[in-house]
């Protein structure tokens, strides 16, 4: 099956907002296992617009149109829609009643504008939009299958998970079911990581296991595609690939499907009935706002504390009136452990970053010393990242980060890394 | 003159990366006046390839191909231009020289893959790529003029701005020079920036002058491009017009042009020969990881602290010991002269967070305390700001450094802004 993607939209096309629209769709559908071959992007212009739906009815068999379904007047997707397969523009009286009931439950008066939102072509099947007024539909145009969408991401996503993946898997003839499994590691880098799993797909011997990577330095995402006939056929094809996972890529998971690195330190952090205080140099606060933002942080994360300055740090934790400290592994354990005592957390982690001088380049690095101190227990992990400043702040929070994940987990702080050059 | 933007790669058409280099260059080319009339993605695929390109060839005057020149098999611009051209693939040896330079540069060995980055369609003109081994070139396929350009984001960029923009603005027969010039603001939302700026593009009485806007919540950015004969005539019109957007957005423009309210913080900061002390509470470490990356901060930012819990700041801030406060503008200031006074640092900025209860929604708001002080002077501001947890995150951190930054110079601390609901 052939399928274009089209996006609509000035916003879009003139760069005011990227299209991030796109990318999301694309990545669902190969999620699922089905490809785009092109992706086409036009302005809010009737002639642009036609053409564009005219050439993806000749070539594709099932296209998305993305933006275009609201009330003003360079919303333009239904009319264009209707003109394209040569049918008229009629009112949805059960589109419109869903309007009302829409701005009446919020206590809102709709505008006559809204109207327009229900005008949709005579042969166009609705797809419920059940958080919005855009009104989603499918038509045939020329021998391709149309799927209009809303363009405000969260419609998007919904009408395509809920409404347009299962339709187009049942047009392209797909049995049963599909379920994606990712996994988040950090420390292997893409083509390691690939390695270690070879010949973890072939674990399903009728070749419906799929395997995939999406690289966000410093984290890697696995993606685990198995289709079956049924979810009980998938849960026992799954169930040993998981494991294998699992085995091989070992303590470098950090958190699976939806979960974060940030949230699987606060739930082992809540587990233990534990608290935290943060010390950073470098990272200069992001590690803090990992941690923050996530609900119930603010009962874990007790005290953060930033500064470039070493000097500055120790005051900062108590450590003041000693010989004047290196960044050492002994530093980073003197510091985590005054940082605790001081803020009554039960685990402090404190991340400290010798960072070399000059211009910014690519062979630029920094040395990252780790103390983690709890109860009376401490431990140190050291490390030297290179590749510009940037990617070696990157480095040292996910660092610093996945090493706290290590010690609430009990597994080793210390583990090479393909990141660090020591 | 009709311009089409072709993306090619099949990272960017399966969503693995999110396509920023084709807003890049839709909004480049808007700045400069040329407006891009379609985008086409496709993958690394020779059938789709030689398809848009001679799509393109038929319905546009210039095309910018992106990505596809780098030296694997999957890199197939070169190959398809030829093709769809009707010419020939040659080395081109003034390219192949410039490589075996670029590598002995850097003491690197070239690798054979590389020698097909030097195979070029017969007519193609080069277009210098001063910062990699992928030649850009231009050429005429069909009635259009193609020019193919490099997927690394930097090298692009180079190469748009230094050598296809001057070509375009010469072929769509456009007289002289154009000028941009951005003006960042805070405070004020993008229909009242609009609305403030009426008339102004008429200070250019024949209509040379655009202005144009980009929210990124929460700033706004206005553009005013203008043209003219050549430089000299540019600054004569340009000069009144800045003066009247300056004066209309008055206090509210925190930055021009490359600046940002982080380094024009740092800045005013270094030419007092100063220093600082921040303490943050839901903003959560975001306001000293704007300020920390910056070259020069680290001799600046004495000191951040951050947490949820009101008794740790003052603990951490040697207030502790008296009354449970709570946040005020008072409290605010104590804590700001207090984190002044133990970091040593000349001006302490200090926003402190009443965070509204219960579930995340619309009207999810936070009552925001912010405490200046430098030597014996403080200063206060309250705001309430209402969108969700996420809205009034990204609201104080920029609430709280502007605050500072206008502190700095000498402009009114408290002056109401439009996303406040006090």
């Amino acid at each position: 099956m052939q399928i274009e993607v089209i996006c609509t939209g000035d916003e879009v096309l003139t760069g005011k907002i990227v299209n991030t629209n796109f990318s999301y769709m694309t990545q669902k559908l190969e999620d699922v296992g089905l490809a785009v071959r092109w992706g086409t992007t036009v302005g809010d212009d009737r002639e642009t617009l036609l053409d564009a739906f005219l050439h993806a009815s000749r070539r594709a068999d099932a296209v998305i149109v993305n933006g275009g379904l609201g009330p003003t007047v360079d919303d333009l997707s239904q009319e264009i829609a209707a003109k394209a397969a040569g049918v008229d523009l009629v009112l949805n009286e059960e589109w419109l009643a869903t309007m009302e009931a829409f701005f009446a439950r919020r206590s809102r008066v709709m505008s006559s504008n809204n109207r327009k939102q229900a005008m949709l072509p005579a042969t166009a099947e609705i797809l419920d939009n059940p958080i919005g007024t855009a009104c989603g539909f499918a038509m045939d145009i020329g021998k391709a299958r149309f799927f209009f969408t809303p363009g405000v991401p969260r419609e998007l996503r919904r009408m395509l998970e809920e409404q347009i993946i299962p339709r187009l898997l049942a047009k392209g003839g797909t049995p049963g079911a599909i379920h994606l499994k990712r996994f988040h590691s950090y420390g292997l880098g893409e083509s390691h990581v690939d390695q270690l799993l070879q010949g973890v797909e072939e674990l399903v011997p009728d070749g419906s296991a799929k395997l995939g990577f999406r690289a966000h330095y410093p984290q890697i995402e696995t993606k685990l595609t198995v289709r079956g006939a049924n979810h009980a056929d998938i849960d026992q094809k799954l169930g040993p690939v998981i494991a294998e996972v699992r085995k091989r890529l070992g303590n470098f998971i950090l958190a699976e499907d939806d979960d974060t690195l940030e949230g699987v330190i606060l739930k082992a952090l809540q587990r233990a009935e534990g608290s935290l205080a943060l010390v950073e140099t470098f990272t200069g606060g992001q590690m803090a706002a990992r941690l923050l933002p996530l609900p119930g942080a603010e009962g874990v994360l007790r005290r953060g504390v930033v500064s470039r300055d070493l000097t500055q740090i120790c005051d900062a934790v108590g450590l003041a009136g000693g010989e004047p400290l290196d960044i050492t592994n002994e530093t980073a354990e003197a510091v985590a452990r005054a940082a605790r005592r001081q803020s009554g957390a039960s685990h402090a982690l404190a991340v400290l970053i010798d960072l070399d001088t000059g211009p910014d380049r690519i062979d630029f690095g920094g040395t990252i010393c780790i103390g983690i101190a709890a109860g009376d227990h401490v431990e140190s992990r050291r490390s030297r990242i290179l590749g510009g400043r940037e990617w070696v702040r990157l480095g040292a929070v996910e660092l610093g980060l996945d090493c706290l994940r290590r010690y609430l987990h009990g597994l080793p702080v210390s583990e090479r890394i393909d990141f660090e050059r020591n």
